[in-house]
């Protein structure tokens, strides 16, 4: 496994990798890896010949006031668990190499980032999409594998490779979750036990309103007050938002049909914890 | 030489020349060819061994009362005007192919897209930016040429493709003029035979300002006020703007030197027209 550090090392390593007529996989990483990036490179690996993992914490996807210096950082030991899992190029750019002065061009998802996350989160997708459009640019995979963990960044980067023609296969893997449901997640290393034990709430309340929907409750206003008197009984945890929404557009529903995604976000102290759920209605189901 | 209409059929052919190992070229045009693009054309010959020239009228940079539906088009004759010179392949797409809907991710320039003819023309630059992004995306080119007669386009795209690692080199070729000093454009159509007569006069004020300059005046805002009033003593010329910005960053100045633009928008009847001159300071002249 080959660690790159700057741009133009990782250029002349996917040229190889291309010129030999390899398809090249991208895992965008902040890092910090955990069970949910193993999942991710266990599936590059099966869909691409060679794969590139990208760690880098990007400080443009950070507000004032939010992690970016105490955001959990692990090289080392990422790297072991990149090279165990059969990774073949970490891209690890300082932040100088990645961004050497502000952005003046950035891509903006406007509506869909100002939506869920963004509202609490002003800017973060604009963050987002633009380093991860430099990521495209550089390492120039055929596919990139993101997580449904993240499910609105999944959304708006889907959504950029489609308005924005890049020619990329984008792949979201399951979110993978612990033994009770928590999703995995770096944050979750801030969280004291107390705070590990009452985080299972989320969960629990995106999957209480998916059985309320598959009970035939398809109402979202109703859906979401449901969740929200979950998370508001929890102590020690306060409720961002948890909303339905469009899996898709991103846009409220007046009815619930098709394909809808749960998504929430929930603070325990200091640490700030996202979950979703997707939920499909058969077409039977909805005529019921 | 090949006229390519859909997205696929485009990726085909550079797929193919890429594979071929030729270097390639790509031209975007909004057609209405003229000598501008003849320049663009011979460039690109000299410097790629296959060369795409895009036409295509791009509704996302036009707003609301501007001229997209009476835009010159001129299919044809562009056509024989792009194989006279030798160019490749035309990718000239349907609008709904390129922009099947409204994109909700979008290229933003920002601050530089807010300034000279982004005050008059609000989204022009990102309408321009997030189409540029897709032709690159979809062509694939190595080298893309622009001309320098839209200046602000150039600093932006030039920008875009370092902010966002575009693997691309950008060729910003000379403006062409008629005899008279008046720049090239698919624009100069609209004008009747007056309004041509008089349209030199933006070429002439920014002449005269770069003659000021390069006669030691420094101050940006004489020369301003020199060039506005050069414009505003034309008969049915009405000033949009002329200003005096860092060439690169297009910010104001507060002192002329090393390299500068002076760049302009006057209107004629419902006619809008730009035109731009780089000027640069010897250091010499610098510390006289």
């Amino acid at each position: 496994m080959v660690v790159l550090r700057t741009v133009p090392a990782a250029r002349k390593w996917v040229q190889a990798a291309r010129s030999a007529g390899h398809r090249l996989g991208l895992v965008p990483t902040m890092g910090a890896l955990h069970e949910g990036h193993r999942s991710l490179f266990v599936e590059a690996r099966r869909r691409c010949d060679r794969v590139v993992a990208s760690i880098f914490v990007n400080p443009l996807q950070f507000g004032p006031g939010e992690d970016f210096d105490r955001y959990p950082r692990s090289f080392n030991l990422d790297c072991k668990i990149a090279k165990e899992e059969g990774i073949d190029a970490i891209f690890a750019p300082s932040a100088s190499e990645m961004i050497s002065e502000p952005p003046e061009i950035n891509v903006s998802p406007w509506r869909m980032g100002e939506l869920l996350c963004g509202v609490s989160r002003p800017g973060h997708f604009t963050g987002v999409a633009t380093v991860v459009a430099k990521l495209f640019n550089i390492l120039q995979p055929n596919t990139a594998f993101f997580g449904q963990k993240d499910a609105q960044q999944a959304v708006i980067l889907s959504r950029m490779v489609q308005d924005l023609n890049f020619p990329i296969t984008m792949v979201v893997c399951p979110t993978i979750r612990e033994q009770d449901g928590l999703a995995i997640s770096s944050r979750n290393k801030y969280l004291s036990p107390q705070q590990r034990e009452r985080a299972t709430v989320l969960y629990k309340a995106l999957h209480h309103g998916e059985q309320l929907i598959l009970a035939g409750i398809l109402k979202p206003d109703r859906i979401e007050a449901e969740m929200h008197n979950v998370i508001k009984a929890a102590k020690g945890v306060e409720l961002d938002y948890a909303e339905v929404v469009d899996s898709l557009s991103l846009r409220k529903v007046k009815k619930i049909e098709g394909e809808v995604l749960l998504a929430g976000a929930v603070r325990l102290g200091k640490t700030r914890l996202i979950d979703n759920l997707i939920v499909r209605l058969a077409k039977k189901r909805q005529k019921v």
